[in-house]
């Protein structure tokens, strides 16, 4: 089972947008057992979309297209497809009550282009999309199936989730698929991989292990894939892999499912009923926005002070004025004061603070851009402090000191 | 002149990662004057490479590749070239001399596999890569360029900065492309299309109208194009173009040059050298991290409280418990008082505020998910709060609530 993602859109072709949906949908596909070979992004062009939708044909079982399914003149897929497939546009009533219902929760009235989104060709099935108003499209050609969707990112990630990956499934009953992710950190990518041969080496042969090293930890990627109704099975064997698996590594892993390491934070705070707080100075806001970006932050984070100058480091966290005149923004005293600070003001059993050069600007011989110091403060008092050395460059320091930061504070969670 | 863009790697097939190469790519190749007509990704496999480089050299003048340069075994493009090109590799001196800079500069010792990495085909142009230990590769065929960069994407950027990009415009005398961007707030798109039609007839042939509308803005992009030595023409053009803009818009007009609007928020501060702090609940340090993203972000951003509970709002930035009681946390009152807060006790000139239901959790039937308030204080005392409805998507929110933050802090600093 193979699949092809064929992007269409100018926007993407010119770089005004990042295509996520590609990414986004071969980590669906591949979750679903169906390989992708290949993604390509082409303009809003009726002869490039016809001369790769047959290449794509060509090389795989399922082409997935985005995009060019808007009402403005420049949206030329639909008309393209049904060229392609022999096939005339009709109005689908469902479409139709889908868009108006849409346009009456707006308070908007359907234009005559406007409705004219509720055509689609007679050869295809289609998808209702109950979060905008182009229709999904599914034909199915010579064994084969396309499947045309919008190109707004999350009208198609619904649209996958609920409909496309669901019948994928059913139509070519694909192999079962189950991943399970493995954090691990405090030791390396080589270390790990002599210590876990055996247990590596006696996986049955339906698991594959993959290493996936991230700044600071490494994810292990258990993959087990069987037919369409082994699905008992292999979460039978998941679970006793990853089972025989902490007698051997244990004292390195510091999580399962989570993909990054906030996720892992979250979880960690919520499922034992403890709250975090934070003072940021060079990583400016990201350690808050990371957390905040999940849903259900509120259930364990209290909040933050982003400490930009000096004087807030002050006011806000109750750093002392001589600490800083002696020691420097950029210390270890200062990091305790400021993660001493924030955790007692905002009342939380654990708190973590930052404070660095990012640059470009404001390195010093003795302090260069990308010296960072980290401190983590526990319910016991306790702090731990780190002095990382990183380039210069400003959102990788950034990252890489967050990084570091929820990587110490999960080590002295799970010290506690 | 035509550029197609293949991007390798098995990371980005799988969706790994998001393939932000492309997008950074092709916007420099439009700003160099070179058209794109498509962008693949394929995996880290012979046939398909040899395939696909063919296929775009069979459409386009310039054919740029990255990613599958690394010293790994499923690291195969270099041979793969060499293969097309017939060629074979040769350890080359320059190459060598960079990877044992950038290994003492780590204090790495240099293994044989990392020392592979100098070797490169006979046949190409070697182009030192001083931020990695890939070389970048310049093939030149039958009147056509290929050129291998790594997939790094701060490596690549840097070559196509100071390199790639340089060359193929003196390769290929390309047309001098001038972009210019014009931020336009508070009137809609076919409202300004309207006011600056006589305008925009009046353009000189060479200069192209962009209507790039964003959520609570609209985007002018002036393009001049013309001939290899028209330069100081084209600049004179879009100067007299955007002179006469402004008797006719200028009230509209927030800003010039900058791409976002945290940019202009980011230029307007240092340019009137006036400070500014945040205070957010339901955007969770998003403002901050938007800001201190930038550098120099000190020059103006005193920072930031993140009051994700009530609590914090209270004791970091005074907001009455009463005020919390009586009028909720999300609330015209609450917002008030929190933009007030931070302005007062981070001694800045203007600051921001934002409380809201970011959701999906949370929502009453008074204040569903969505539910948003921004306050916006100046150096006058001055407050303006703003009621906003969003959807029960988080990240949209998150997102929506910052840009009419921005959008409403540069009417205020434009109005004083």
């Amino acid at each position: 089972m193979k699949a092809t993602i064929l992007n269409i859109g100018d926007e993407l072709l010119i770089g005004q947008v990042v295509n996520t949906n590609a990414s986004s949908m071969s980590q669906m596909l591949i979750g679903a057992g169906i390989d992708v070979c290949g993604t390509f992004v082409i303009g809003d062009n009726a002869s490039d979309i016809l001369f790769y939708l047959q290449h794509c044909l060509d090389r795989s079982d399922v082409v997935l297209i985005t995009g060019g399914l808007g009402p403005t003149k420049d949206d030329i897929t639909k008309n393209t497809l049904c060229q392609f497939f022999g096939s005339e546009l009709y109005e689908n009533e469902e479409a139709l009550a889908n868009i108006r219902r849409i346009f009456e929760s707006r308070g908007y009235e359907l234009t005559p282009i406007n409705r004219q989104q509720s055509w689609v060709p007679r050869c295809c099935t289609m998808i209702n999309n109950i979060l905008g108003t182009a229709p999904c499209m599914w034909f199915e050609w010579n064994h084969k199936v396309v499947v045309s969707m919008p190109g707004v990112p999350f009208e198609m990630v619904n649209l996958m989730e609920t409909e496309v990956v669901p019948r994928l499934k059913k139509h070519f009953r694909t192999d079962q698929i189950i991943n399970k992710n493995i954090l691990v950190q405090g030791i390396g990518e080589s270390f790990l991989s002599d210590l876990i041969e055996q247990w590596e080496l006696a996986l049955p042969s339906s698991i594959r292990l993959a290493y996936l090293p991230q700044a600071g930890m490494v994810k292990l990627r258990l993959t087990a894939r069987g037919g369409h109704d082994d699905r008992a099975l292999l979460e039978q064997q998941i679970h006793d892999a990853v089972a025989s698996l902490y007698p051997i590594a244990g004292q390195y892993i510091v999580g399962e499912d989570a993909e990054t390491l906030p996720e892992l934070v979250a979880s960690t705070f919520k499922q034992q009923h403890i709250t975090l707080a934070t003072a940021e100075s060079c990583t400016g806001g990201q350690l808050a926005q990371q957390l905040t970006a999940m849903a259900g932050a509120s259930e364990y984070y209290r909040g933050g002070v982003v400490s930009y100058c000096n004087e807030v480091k002050e006011c806000a966290l109750g750093v002392n004025h001589q600490t800083l005149e002696t020691y420097d923004a950029v210390s270890e005293q200062t990091v305790t004061e400021m993660v001493l600070g924030v955790r007692s003001r905002l009342n939380a059993d654990y708190a973590v603070a930052t404070t660095g050069v990012a640059g470009p600007g404001g390195g010093t011989p003795e302090r260069p851009v990308g010296t960072v110091w980290i401190g983590i403060a526990g319910p016991n008092g306790q702090v731990v402090t780190r002095l990382l050395h990183f380039g210069d460059r400003r959102q990788q320091t950034i990252d890489r000191t967050c990084f570091a930061v929820w990587s110490e504070l999960l080590k002295m969670v799970k010290g506690n």
